[in-house]
């Protein structure tokens, strides 16, 4: 993985500070140590579920479906998997009939996951599949140690896992959380955590990505107030979910109010695909008020690749300059193409480059986008791993649903 | 359709001025006049596409796609469908390849969509396929009159369709380009275009409409340099497409020099699916900087409902509130719950209800945003219509493309 800035950037100060400063804080939060874990309890666990098993649905939300969605949906359309993997992630009923449509409940195996072990829509959609199919063994829980949902796995006899110490939804991709669920459908998660630990050792043991990240952190952060808007523009459909990812792990780290002030700060993530939103948000980005960033996101090397054929259509003779290209190459040229024409209008701008689509790039990518957002964290002083401001929605769906049952009775 | 707004506004004369304008503007642009056309000829070339197809696959990208797609997911999960519809509009490999796999070639009718007739994503997928299959009577064109791709489909006998005048690509979802591929898959065209005319009409003679959206267009204009980020938070996964349409409408659409100054103006669309999003983005909403207005979109009715079953979970029992509560009505409190906490934080926002889910709902949706998007263009002084942004990647595309044929020979 490649990643090229460019904005230019002088303040070592900040940079050598902010680095200490994470350094710091690998002791504290988990998520830091996961691309060095022992993968051999997970490995042991995947042996448990038998082969007759084909579908692998995920009941989750947020920080507990959106990881592993993100590396399967990258790794499906290039690798035969073993299982496939669903996603209930919506009380919307008319998701619900249509994702339980398409499983064959002899054939699947439910992961409930769930931090807290009290996610409303965790439990409203584990309730009803549960009255459907009360199979102990066809569920497996993931949670924290001692939450009031081990208590629960433990009664009806199904099999539990845990959440590694102080790491949060949105950075748990490379935890239990994701690796449970990417393991049962075949991805190779050791290459994911191999990618992950290059990337780490890269930052911490002062590689070519520390004064990247350092530089582009400091960037975003320094420049917070103009460029409120970072945008991943990223030329490949296998990598929306990504984007989704990215946009949960940005928004939701980095939308707080201050440590030290009264501010309300943040910065806002937008996914974008090349080159579909060419036709889309490019124009806004070009010619709308210069308050976003992009990062380009590109693949050198597709491993299916077909060529535009030799053919000349009369009248479109225009057109003929796509005879004999590679649809992969195309891609690219449209991506270098954009790159290009925003330079030229000065918006502020990066370039990361993915060798191939695999599980190790995917791993690298995900750390490099944690540990960036671990900066900017810092850098605009609030607290990355909490938040706090989704509690007041939640607190008010409880009183509406108290008063529903009240009135019931 | 019902929009409740949560924000006052005075200006009654810059409401009546703009209303003015775009009374005027009507007799220009195109788009206004849609849902008034005579859909036989549409209704009549269905019927020339065989029973015996059962996939049509649209190759087109941005407007040529997007508005189908939208309606088209939207509705797809609560009737059933005559046809198929699947959407070319990556010039990725490993997309390409894998949306190709879908399909049935005997089974399959393919609707090219091209203003212009020039687009380099739809005719590089056009010369795969048709290198795959040349049979002529599988294609039909849709293009502007007189266009060159007009000519070449004279030239090998294919259908050729036409757009009306003046109508843009992120306008063209009631036109032949949104209603050919949504008539051959069997949803109910008029009753879209119903639903859009109810709209029009509260508008434009003075019903419901016409005072909430102008001030709503009002508000969204004048603060424009405060609220630079406008989300809709649709609590359905129906929606999900709707809101990439409304992504394009918006930002490309009003991100635009202006006018009458050298400012770049702009405001940014974000689409977010509920509940899932409370799990991402919401907390950027909350706390972060207070640049975000919300559009909550819900649906009353949810024509498929299932209902959590009465099972108390031992350990979980605070769960057991959630028993014997129709997941619809579950998704609707988290709504309302949502709107509340966000209204405690002075947040703007406004609700928009939908009945349920059919086509003429979501007819007057899309013209509801059309409408809002032309007066909020008008207020903010843009050319809410044209994309010339777009251009300058497309001419170093251009160059590179010759540049490599160049080499090639």
């Amino acid at each position: 993985m490649k990643n090229k800035l460019y904005f230019k950037l002088k303040n070592k100060k900040v940079q050598e500070e902010v680095f200490e400063s994470i350094c710091k804080e690998q002791n504290e939060i988990g998520y830091y140590s996961l691309p060095e874990q022992d993968i051999s309890p997970i490995l042991d666990y995947t042996k448990t579920i038998s082969e007759e098993i084909t579908q692998i649905a995920v009941i989750g939300i947020g920080g507990s479906s959106l990881g592993a969605k993100a590396v399967y949906e990258f790794i499906k359309p290039i690798k035969a998997l073993q299982r496939e993997l669903y996603f209930f992630e919506s009380t919307d009923p008319i998701n619900i009939i249509n994702l339980l449509s398409q499983l064959d409940l002899k054939k699947t195996h439910f992961l409930v996951i769930s931090k807290s072990g009290t996610t409303v829509e965790t439990f409203s959609i584990y309730k009803y599949i549960y009255s459907i199919n009360q199979n102990a063994q066809a569920y497996t829980f993931i949670t924290d140690p001692n939450s009031p949902l081990e208590a629960y796995a433990n009664e009806i006899n199904a099999s539990v896992l845990y959440l590694p110490d102080n790491v949060g939804g949105r950075f748990s991709v490379l935890s239990t959380v994701g690796l449970i669920p990417l393991a049962l459908s075949g991805i190779d998660i050791q290459s994911l955590l191999d990618g992950a630990l290059t990337l780490k050792k890269s930052f911490f043991e002062a590689g070519y990505m520390k004064d990247t990240l350092l530089k582009k952190a400091v960037f975003y952060a320094r420049h917070h107030g103009q460029y409120r808007i970072n945008c991943i523009f990223a030329y490949s459909e296998t990598l929306k979910y990504f984007c989704e990812w990215y946009v949960q792990l940005w928004g939701e780290s980095l939308g707080k109010k201050q440590r030290h002030s009264a501010f309300n700060v943040g910065l806002t993530p937008i996914g974008l695909i090349g080159p579909k939103d060419q036709h889309s948000f490019l124009q806004l980005i070009m010619e709308g008020t210069r308050n976003k960033s992009v990062t380009f996101i590109k693949i050198e090397n597709f491993k299916e690749d077909i060529v535009i054929p030799d053919i000349s259509l009369k009248h479109l003779e225009s057109l003929d300059t796509l005879n004999h290209l590679p649809f992969s190459k195309l891609i690219n040229m449209q991506c270098d193409s954009v790159t290009e024409a925003l330079l030229e209008e000065d918006i502020p701008l990066d370039t990361i480059s993915i060798e191939e689509v695999n599980e190790e790039n995917m791993g690298a990518l995900m750390f490099y986008y944690e540990l960036l957002t671990s900066l900017v964290g810092e850098l605009i002083d609030v607290n990355t791993y909490d938040q706090p401001g989704v509690e007041a929605g939640k607190i008010i769906l409880k009183k509406k649903l108290e008063k529903e049952e009240q009135m019931k009775s």
